[in-house]
């Protein structure tokens, strides 16, 4: 329970990995904001904005620089922001003559904003990387279970026979999509922020769009059609974006502790978490995270639309809210694409599990099955009537279904293929193939 | 306040629009749900699954049929789901022979689904026509706005001068994007669901996938990589696409109320909302409307990807909570776009108090400009002292920025030109161009 | 999936009941609206601010009159409020002479939001009743299952014994508390809402507060401190609180579901919901309800939070988002309760099963409970050591674990006394007495 | 942008600050569950459930030691909750012999939970004082801006004349009700939490509530009913108390911004935050900051409300979401109090801007008043008649209402006593009364 749960040492990598965080520690930022403040110098330059000299020194004094976080905190309490004091001690750094031309049209939240994307655009990096690691680890998973055969359960029902290769293709097929949505992502959104105070770049004189495009240029980031900085549609977006990985997560993790539940037992992780009192216990620890982390995400992306709301040129309250939800909702999706890529590939299936609780339903599962079959030889409502009766049956006396239907009935039905559950499970297979050939 | 906000008679249009709603009532859905189900006999039909003939009796049937809501009203109670109860009735109306081929091999969510899905195409149809014609009245104002010189407001202060132009295509440049979403949304989102009951088309034996595709030809959808029952993501996408929308308007709404505050009156709706004691007041009762819509949008967007986390083949509780909240999201939605038209074509804009409100500043806003003209003079350092000094000075004496600061110094500006606010809006007018030109 | 969820005849009563929707529809409000004007004239006429002989006739006329929602909405969508229009037409029912004192001094904020408290005061009367009888109900439940002995879960996994009477215990004793959270919220939120235009009564001369207490008076509700227009705390606390209840009915919900899965089946609702295409299918609807209208409360309390944020004396975006929210949160309380009352009333408890689930975990469950007991004879660290030994042996043989300790040690403990678990539920009956007897 | 907003050394005390922090530090947490372990020895020693000697062994050594954060972290990522690992470093602190009686009978919840509420505990007291500062502080400015007539603004819009006096009561007088909520939630909140694994004291005999009663009183603590583990309702009601509190001070900051709007300017803070590049501003920061942590809490208490939803007798992810969101909305909380402190103590009010706002508009406030005043002479309908076209032409000819009235007519009003605002304040006074001496 610490205010700052992902850099907790005691909650430790439970909710937050080290890769994720150090893409939004203070330092990275700091880092991110000398990047942007160096490349508007040499951007400038170029059009003779700034002196060439001016902007060397710069280049050469930021490369060097260190500035510590908590020599900004008095000046961004003051201010609001932190490049106010930023700026300078960074012309302070640099010397009066030079630093005059630091930060020179720009507005704190150019920089800000800039060294935002600067992140995430190393972030996105990350976390495409754990996505295709993930996808790897279910395709195989998808390989290996493809005729498994298991209860499939719809509200929280045992429902028909499927595969647990299907089962875990369903968890793989939205990240095919979310790959897609990544690249569409990217477009719009690792692109600079660069307006000056009110975003017409006023003091640049007629160059300030190719200033504009250079700064982009030299960052590695696409040009914007303008200055964004009151249109916070893309931020949203992520925050969206980066709900929706969680949200997929979450449901692999709720699948996980159903299909872990000590009457189900079916999928494991292969290391349970230890009670601090009871010996026996294996708690589906890292699948409980990526539920936690997937409601924590979806609470905190209704928080991040509500920073569109941004009015005028610039917002305060809005603009800030956005410091506050968004660092946290990177690096809960960073966590959980590691949590998953740790779960997919050590966990346990117990086949013997499966298919006891595939017998225990006592045919049940095949009703649907059987009134079908039935359907070839009377009506499909004299067949479901049928079929109802002898579940009824099956409830009382604990016999299986084929068995009480093949009493009930003479009409030449194989029973025994009719009860074997492998032959009740579609076109499993085909979907997986479409599944595993699809790029989203 | 009443339960049913967008279909309050009381209300009436001011949260809702007869368009949108008439897409999510109780009589689209059942509409829907037979166009479904008829389809599906057809596709069933050409692979020999079910009889020809049946496929043309339900056909047939069902085109005049006519199911009232309140038919369904116990069944869903009962079963959680309208579907076993709207089937029912259908095979009673088509008849014990075809009927029972009817739904075959279905179950309830292929037809609430692909239902959904039906008349979110219709839904995205008409949006997509509004964030047109809103497109196209904003670039109207936008042009003739271009060379209106106003206050920028950063922060809730008067910052530098602008051009309403710019402002405005601020406003459009988020739906510029919001087109390239939308097609990016359809593709994922436009497709069938058809799964059967635990998502392998289990009963339909081979032909599942070729009925599955053959579906969506026959309801012009997309056809899936695979069922997508348990599969939320893209519909919390949608909803995600939904609140950026209204997230847009909100801030454009929030911008209107501000410009037409009584001591701001730049910018005002034309015909504004009477007070029922208060004979002066003038409401700006639709940029109000847009800020509601879009935080309540906002709200249910989280609730929406809570629904991602939807367990195992299927899942009650998660499923039907989609239910409560995405049809008010639409027609929120919706509803802001007619707002947002009806605002935009008819604003009227007060450049008498516009360049009052310029003027009143006396010079402040031009305080950073000065900087930079004084910056060709001395270190930008003495500029900004000499600057703020001057600020002070203009706050006590109301003399005008460029008067006290060409009192202070003799370096040779043109104060005359310095003081003229539409020397200080950069490059506003390419920024707008590229706006105007943007495609996404 | 109706635009209107608590309204849809489709849906019927899975998401609403009547007698809550029937104090949030139109004819409700108008029926409020008209109850204050009616009681605001008389007030004032006690004060002589009005005529006598007008407020009998507004009274008079007001009691017969009839006010169609239809003829609000036009007049709503112009003004924002349909107070305007609704006092036109009653102004034009009463008549010139009298006509002109009906809402004296008054604004639309005071009538609209008047007649919401009057509404919530009878509301607040329904959920009390129906949260007394389920607490009744579930008191009932208590007591008859005290010594049922059943498993208790923790993280997903078996993990000792408990007692099927504590856990409804648990589910009763935040109703305890609920019970008392009403009395507190009733206190502060059933009071009149009237201040006239910005809240200081100005028009009433020197008897405002007089008349505000008046009012209260004739219609039965507490005079407030002052106007609270633009203070919406306890509209925001009244919404945490019906999304508390819903939270605790979605936990209870949530227990069935897991108590009710098809592995579990320990205690089941009787009539469950049946599938379009399974016949074996009892689907535990109404459980899933109270799950479904949890998180959509719990998401909404959000946005009526965000109410708080009033500015000034008056604020439309944030006055105006109450109305989309609170009703129908209020109405997904009380469906709650009603099926709440009706699940508890009509739960199968399956004691076979509860003990075939106990006994089926060969004695994992008392693996604490003998750590304990062998801890008498050795030190702690041991005990335990020894039982989680023996709990791997347990896995692996399917013995039971005390059949395993007494194997493996021969200190002398009673293992028959140690294998019961009714020896194990340590002061549930105690507890449950604290419950039973608890006022909150 | 830092993944810990509140931690981070770069925001310094915007959104932090450091009281309200260090009770959700790592080491305070520590801190707490060594006093509920130390406290929970010597509770169990009185009932003769473990050794007198090992409870005070426990209580010397564990005063004495000193455990790191970071020496829990891999166990907490193990085992899902630090618990585990604590307990093993104490007992190896305290020894084998006493050790294995530390932790005695408890779970990890236990220790967490009740830490949670000793730290909870502080944390009240440390709001309730800044609460009560913050109310002498308003109560202060009340008594100064008694008289001070001010515009009130309904809907963005200049309304009637109010004071400032009432205006700063009115972000009192939820205060006053804070306080008595304040004093209910601790009622129910500030109890110990001591269940044991599933919540029956199942391994302490029959002494587990004497216990668990002794436990609270060694912590002063109140007493449960019963264990609560599984029962978060509290919790969710602290969370939605903390955004009431937010709630309120987001709405004084939202007054704020919008006094203080460069256009407005009658109420400032007096030291404002500047800008990277614009001399002249002075932006509103803490009152800004208000608006943002009040945004932010309103997100997270929808949050906090899904983990009421916690089946069984313990859940992970649920509870576990806790820790993400509580500690966060605590601090927020407390630095909102401190930033309301901090302005409202040094809150600039511009008394010649105020009168001068009152001055400008022409008299279109007192329309109503004029309304009044004329219906003494005509009927209401003819008096609002007049007034409507007496507005018209101030608006047009910038006279002032009551001189063009006064053409308009000759009945015999007061006009000069008419135009003055200070008559247009109603019962203000005696309502700034009622609140001051409102005890919630």
């Amino acid at each position: 329970m610490s205010v700052s749960p992902f850099d907790s040492k005691i909650l430790g990598e439970l909710f937050s990995d080290q890769k994720s965080r150090s893409l939004f520690d203070d330092e990275a930022e700091i880092k991110a904001m000398m990047q942007v403040e160096s490349a508007l110098a040499r951007s400038q330059a170029k059009f003779g904005i700034i002196p060439e000299s001016a902007a060397q020194m710069i280049t050469e004094v930021l490369a060097d620089t260190v500035i510590e976080p908590e020599q900004l905190s008095a000046g961004t309490a003051s201010a609001g922001v932190p490049v106010p004091e930023f700026v300078r001690r960074l012309r302070s750094a640099v010397g009066d003559e030079a630093g005059q031309y630091l930060h020179w049209g720009a507005t704190s939240q150019d920089i800000i904003d800039t060294g935002l994307i600067l992140r995430l655009r190393d972030y996105l990096d990350l976390i495409e990387d754990r996505i295709e690691n993930l996808k790897t680890a279910l395709r195989e998973m998808v390989r290996k279970h493809r005729s498994t055969v298991m209860v499939a359960r719809t509200r929280s029902q045992q429902a028909t026979p499927t595969t647990l290769g299907l089962k875990v293709a369903g968890w793989l097929a939205p990240f095919n999509q979310h790959s897609r949505r990544l690249s569409e992502l990217r477009h719009r959104l690792l692109v600079v922020q660069f307006g000056g105070s009110s975003g017409n770049l006023s003091v640049l004189g007629g160059d300030g769009i190719e200033v504009m495009d250079q700064l982009s240029k030299e960052l590695g980031l696409r040009a914007p059609v303008a200055p964004w900085h009151n249109q916070r549609e893309n931020i949203a977006e992520l925050a969206g974006f980066l709900s929706l990985i969680t949200g997929s997560l979450g449901k692999l993790g709720e699948d996980l502790i159903l299909l872990g539940l000590s009457e189900v037992s079916e999928v494991r992780a292969t290391k349970g978490g230890g009670s601090s009192t009871m010996p026996q216990k294996a708690n589906p620890i890292q699948a409980e995270a990526l539920v936690t982390l997937a409601r924590f995400n979806a609470g905190l992306v209704s928080t991040m639309h509500n920073c569109i709301l941004h009015p005028h040129e610039r917002d305060g309250p809005s603009w800030s809210l956005e410091w506050l939800a968004l660092p946290q909702m990177a690096v809960a999706t960073g966590t959980a694409l590691v949590h998953a890529n740790s779960i997919v590939s050590s966990l346990h299936v117990d086949t013997v599990r499966i298919e006891k609780n595939l017998a225990d339903s006592s045919g049940l599962i095949l009703a649907e099955a059987a009134s079908f079959a039935l359907s070839e030889f009377m009506s499909r409502a004299e067949a479901l009537a049928m079929v109802k009766s002898a579940c009824s049956q099956v409830l009382r006396s604990g016999d299986h279904l084929m068995t009480v239907l093949a009493d009930m009935t003479d009409v030449p039905i194989d029973w025994d293929k009719l009860r074997d559950p492998s032959n009740h499970v579609g076109v499993s297979d085909r979907l997986i193939d479409r599944i595993l050939n699809d790029t989203g």
